[in-house]
C-alpha cells in the first residue's frame, strides 16, 4: 500500500515537473546531488585510479578489479550483482588470455513500474603520462571546472552518474520511480569480447522484462547543447601482418638484397585512403544508405560550430568547411584511420634496423547499411592484389581483431520524449537528435538481439577529448548529468504510467 | 739495452713466423690465449651485462658506466687512459642529454717501435627480451659454441680481443712488438657523436706519431672465410616528422573530416623505394661510381655462397640470384630501408586513434662516391615536393640526425700485406678482400683527417647477426681473433724493420 500511494505520488510529482522546469520532487533531489557532488567527484577519482587499461595484456588483473568494485558498489545501494566469467581470449602473439568478468545487476523488480536496462563500462583506453598527459592520466585532477582524468568521461564518469542518480534517491529515502537492470563490462575498448554471446545468452532471462535500454558512453556535438543520439558509425579493425624472415636485420647487412616487409606493409596502408579521405578498396562505397532529403533537413536543423569542433580536435584545418559537410562525414559517409605499426622501431633517435616481422593497424568506421562481413572480404582481396602485384617474397596475414556494426534508431520511439523532457528539464533546453561518429557497438547488438527500445544519451561535451591526452570530464557535466539520469527515472515512470492508461482505455472501450 | 736486445729477439721470432705456420714466440701466446679463454669469455660476460644502450635516453648513464670500466681495463694493462667529455646533444623531444666521455689511451712510446691505434666501440644497439630473444640479451649465453649477447661481436667481443693479445703479452712477460694507443667511444650506434671533433682536434697530437689505425667493427662475408675490409658503405639517416594537432584524436569523433598525419607519413616513406628495392629518389644514383672491369674482377675472386647467407639472414629469397649481383648490391650500390614510426600506435591489440604526431624513421646506405650533402638535399627537397602535392593541413619536418661517409682503402697498402699474413697464420688461409655494406664511418672519418693507413679487420663470422635478437659470437671466432690481434702486433714490428731496413739503404746509398 505504502509503496503504492508514495508510486501515486510520485507520479503527480512527476506530472508537475513536465510543465514547469522543475518539480519540489526533483528539486529535493537536484539539491541533494548538488550538495554531494564533492562525494560523486572523489569516487570518481577513486575509480579512475584504477589503471583499467583492456588493450595492453598486462594490465588485465586492473580491469577484473575495476569491474569487482563497481559490483561492489551497486551491491552498495541494494542490487544483486551477478559476475559472469566470460572465458578467455587470443593475443596477436598467440597467448590466451582471461577476460574480465562481466556484470549483470538488478534493482527492483515491481510489476507495477518499467524496466530501464543502464549499460556502461568502466575498462579505458591505454595512457601513458609519456604521451603526452599534462596531469597524471590515472589522478583524476580539477582544473577549472574539468576533471582530466582516462576514464573520466570514457565511461567510468557516465557510469558513476547513473549510480549517483540511484543512489539520491535512496539517500532521500524515495521509492525508485522504475525497476533498474544494469549490464556492465571490462572490454569495451577491446572490442566488447564475450558481450554478445551473453545478452543472446540472457535475452529470455535478465532481458526479458527490460522495457528500455539506455546506453551514454558517447559525447555531445558541442560543449553547451545536450544531445540525443540515434546513430553511430561501425568499427571495422584490421591486423596487416607482413613477414620476412625468422629475426631483425642490421639494415647495412641486408639492405638492398632483399624484400624489406616495412617497405610492403608500408605500400599496403597507402594502398587505402587517397589525401582527401575517401577510402580506395573497391566496393566499399556501393551500401552506404543514400542521401534523402529529410535526413537532409536533419542536418540543417543541428546547431553545430565547425570552428568550435576544430578548436576541440587543436587542428587547423579540416576536410570540409560546411557544417552539413562535415556531419555527413563523421555520421553517414564511411572513413578509414591508419593507427601505427607493431613489431617496427617505435623509440626516439634511430635504429639501423630491417625489422623481420610488422604489423599495421587500421579501421574502417562503417556507416548504414554496409555489411560488415562484406566489408571484411573486400578489404582483405584487395590487400592482396596489391600485395601479390609486389612480387614480394615475404608472407602476409591479414586479421579482423574487431568488427562492430553500425546503427541508426527511430528518433519517435517515446523513450527518445521521456529523455527530451527530462534533458529539458535539467538543462532548460531541447536536445539535439545527433549521430556518433564513433563506435558503439552494443547499441546495435541490443537492438538486434533485445528487439527493446535502445537510446543512446550523452552527458559529456564536446571536448571531453576521449582516448586523447586531455580526456576529461567537466564538474558541471558530472553533477548535470547525474540529475539528468534521475529526471530520465521520473520521466520514463510517468511515460509509462500514460501507456498503461492508453492500453486501459484501450481494454475498456 | 734489455729492451732492445728483446726487440731484436723479438724481430728473430718473428721474422721465422712468416715462414712456418707459427713460430716458437706465437705458439707460446697462442697456447696462453688457449688455455685462458674461459677467463677472456668471463670478462666480456660482464661487459655485455652492462645495458649500454646509446639510442634510448634512460640509458646513458650505463653507456658512462661501460666506458669508465672499459678505462679501468686499459689502464690495468699499463696503459694511461684518458676519458674525454664530449659535452651534449639534443634529442628529437627538444630535451638535451649529456654524451659519454671518449677514451684516448696510451701503451708503450718506445721510437723504435711503429704505433698502432685500435678504434672500438662499447656502446650497443637496443635490445628487449620480448623483442624475441631466445636468451637474456644482457647476459653472455653460450650454446653449441656460440656466446649469444648484446654487443657480443657488435663491438664488445673484438675490442675485449685486442685487449686480451695485449694481456697475453704482458702475462708471459714479453716485450709489446709495437706502441699502442686506444680510441674507444660509446656513441657509435648513434652515429658516432662528438668522435670527429676529437679527432680533428687530436691530429696533431695524440694522432701525429700513429702510424696504422686498426679498425674491427665488422663481419667476415661468410662462416668460415677470414677477411680483411677495405671499404664501407656510409649512413644518411632521416627523420620525417608529420605535425597535425596539438594532441591525439579519435578515429570516431574526427576521422573522415582531418588529414591524418600518419595517412600523409605513409605516404611520403611508400614513395621512397620500390619493390625492387631501387630508390625512387631523384639524382641519388647520380655519383655512384660506375663500374670498372678490374672491380668486376674483385667480385668474381670472392668465395661467397648466396645461400649461406641466406641462411644466416633467415630469409627465404634475395632480390637478386647471383654472387656477384648481391656483393654489389650490398657494397657498391646504395639501399634504402625504413626502421619504423614514433609516435604512432606500436603495441600489441588496436587503439583507434589518430596520431598527432608521428616521426617516420629511414636511412640509404651510401656509396662511394656519392656526396653526403647532396644526398641530404635531394632527399629533403623531394618528401617536401610529394608532400606539397597532396595539399595537407599538416606540418612537414625533416632532419638527419646521422649522416656518415662511404669510405674506399688502396688494398695495396703494406699494413693490409701484414694482416693477411697474420691471418694467414692463425687461420692457415689466405684473407678475403671484401668491402661491407654497413657503416663505419670511423674508417672514412680516420682517413679524411689523419692521411693514415686505415684497415678494417674482422673477427666476428657472418652470421653472428649484429644488430639482431640472435646477435653471438663463437667462442672460436673470439679466442682466434684474440691470436690474430697479437700475430698482427709482431707482423706489423717485422713490415716496420722492413720499412726500416729498405730506407737505411736507401739513406747509405
Amino acid at each position: 500500500m505504502i509503496l503504492a500511494l508514495s508510486v501515486i505520488m510520485l507520479f503527480f510529482e512527476a506530472g508537475v515537473s513536465s510543465s514547469s522546469s522543475s518539480s519540489g520532487l526533483e528539486n529535493r533531489i537536484f539539491q541533494y546531488i548538488d550538495l554531494h557532488q564533492n562525494e560523486f567527484i572523489q569516487t570518481l577519482k577513486e575509480w579512475v585510479a584504477v589503471e583499467s587499461d583492456s588493450i595492453q595484456p598486462q594490465l588485465r588483473q586492473e580491469v577484473t578489479r575495476m569491474v569487482e568494485l563497481t559490483a561492489d558498489r551497486l551491491r552498495a545501494l541494494g542490487a544483486t550483482a551477478e559476475l559472469v566469467k566470460l572465458g578467455s581470449h587470443k593475443l596477436t602473439d598467440g597467448h590466451s588470455l582471461l577476460l574480465p568478468p562481466l556484470i549483470l545487476a538488478e534493482l527492483g523488480k515491481d510489476p507495477q513500474k518499467p524496466t530501464v536496462c543502464f549499460y556502461g563500462h568502466v575498462d579505458v583506453q591505454p595512457a601513458k603520462k609519456e604521451d603526452g598527459w599534462k596531469t597524471d592520466p590515472y589522478k583524476l585532477t580539477e582544473i577549472d571546472g574539468n576533471l582530466y582524468g582516462r576514464g573520466a568521461t570514457d565511461n567510468k564518469g557516465p557510469v558513476l552518474a547513473w549510480i549517483n542518480a540511484v543512489e539520491s534517491f535512496r539517500a532521500l529515502k524515495l521509492d525508485m520511480p522504475v525497476n533498474l537492470k544494469f549490464i556492465i563490462e571490462g572490454m569495451e575498448e577491446a572490442g566488447s569480447l564475450g558481450l554478445e554471446e551473453v545478452i543472446k545468452k540472457e535475452n529470455q532471462r535478465f532481458f526479458s522484462d527490460v522495457d528500455y535500454i539506455v546506453i551514454s558512453d558517447n559525447l555531445w556535438l558541442n560543449n553547451r547543447k545536450p544531445a540525443l543520439t540515434y546513430g553511430t558509425r561501425g568499427n571495422l579493425c584490421f591486423s596487416v601482418e607482413v613477414q620476412g624472415g625468422q629475426r631483425d636485420l642490421h639494415s647495412g647487412t641486408f639492405g638492398g638484397i632483399i624484400h624489406e616487409p616495412m617497405t610492403d606493409l608500408i605500400a599496403l596502408l597507402d594502398s587505402l585512403v587517397d589525401t582527401s579521405g575517401r577510402i580506395l578498396i573497391p566496393g566499399v562505397y556501393d551500401d552506404v544508405d543514400s542521401l534523402t532529403e529529410e535526413e537532409k533537413k536533419l542536418y540543417e536543423a543541428i546547431t553545430f560550430d565547425p570552428e568550435e569542433h576544430k578548436n576541440n580536435s587543436g587542428v587547423k584545418k579540416f576536410l570540409y568547411d560546411t557544417k552539413e559537410e562535415i556531419l555527413m562525414h563523421l555520421w553517414r559517409y564511411p572513413s578509414l584511420s591508419i593507427h601505427g605499426i607493431e613489431g617496427a622501431f617505435h623509440e626516439p633517435g634511430i635504429k639501423t634496423v630491417i625489422p623481420a616481422r610488422v604489423i599495421g593497424k587500421f579501421s574502417i568506421r562503417q556507416v548504414p547499411h554496409m555489411n560488415v562481413s562484406v566489408g571484411e572480404r573486400q578489404v582483405i582481396q584487395y590487400l592482396e592484389d596489391v600485395f601479390s602485384k609486389r612480387n614480394s617474397s615475404n608472407e602476409l596475414k591479414v586479421s579482423v581483431p574487431i568488427s562492430a556494426m553500425p546503427w541508426v534508431a527511430d528518433i519517435n520511439d517515446p523513450l527518445y520524449t521521456a529523455a527530451g523532457r527530462a534533458i529539458k528539464t535539467v538543462f532548460g533546453q531541447d536536445p539535439e537528435k545527433i549521430r556518433d561518429g564513433a563506435t558503439i557497438p552494443i547499441a546495435q547488438m541490443f537492438q538486434n538481439i533485445t528487439r527493446k527500445s535502445v537510446m543512446m544519451l550523452p552527458i559529456g561535451a564536446a571536448d571531453d577529448g576521449e582516448h586523447s591526452q586531455k580526456e576529461k570530464i567537466s564538474r558541471h557535466n558530472y553533477i548535470q548529468g547525474t540529475k539528468l539520469f534521475a529526471a530520465l527515472f521520473l520521466e520514463i515512470a510517468k511515460l509509462h504510467g500514460q501507456l498503461q492508461e492508453a492500453s486501459n482505455t484501450k481494454t475498456t472501450n
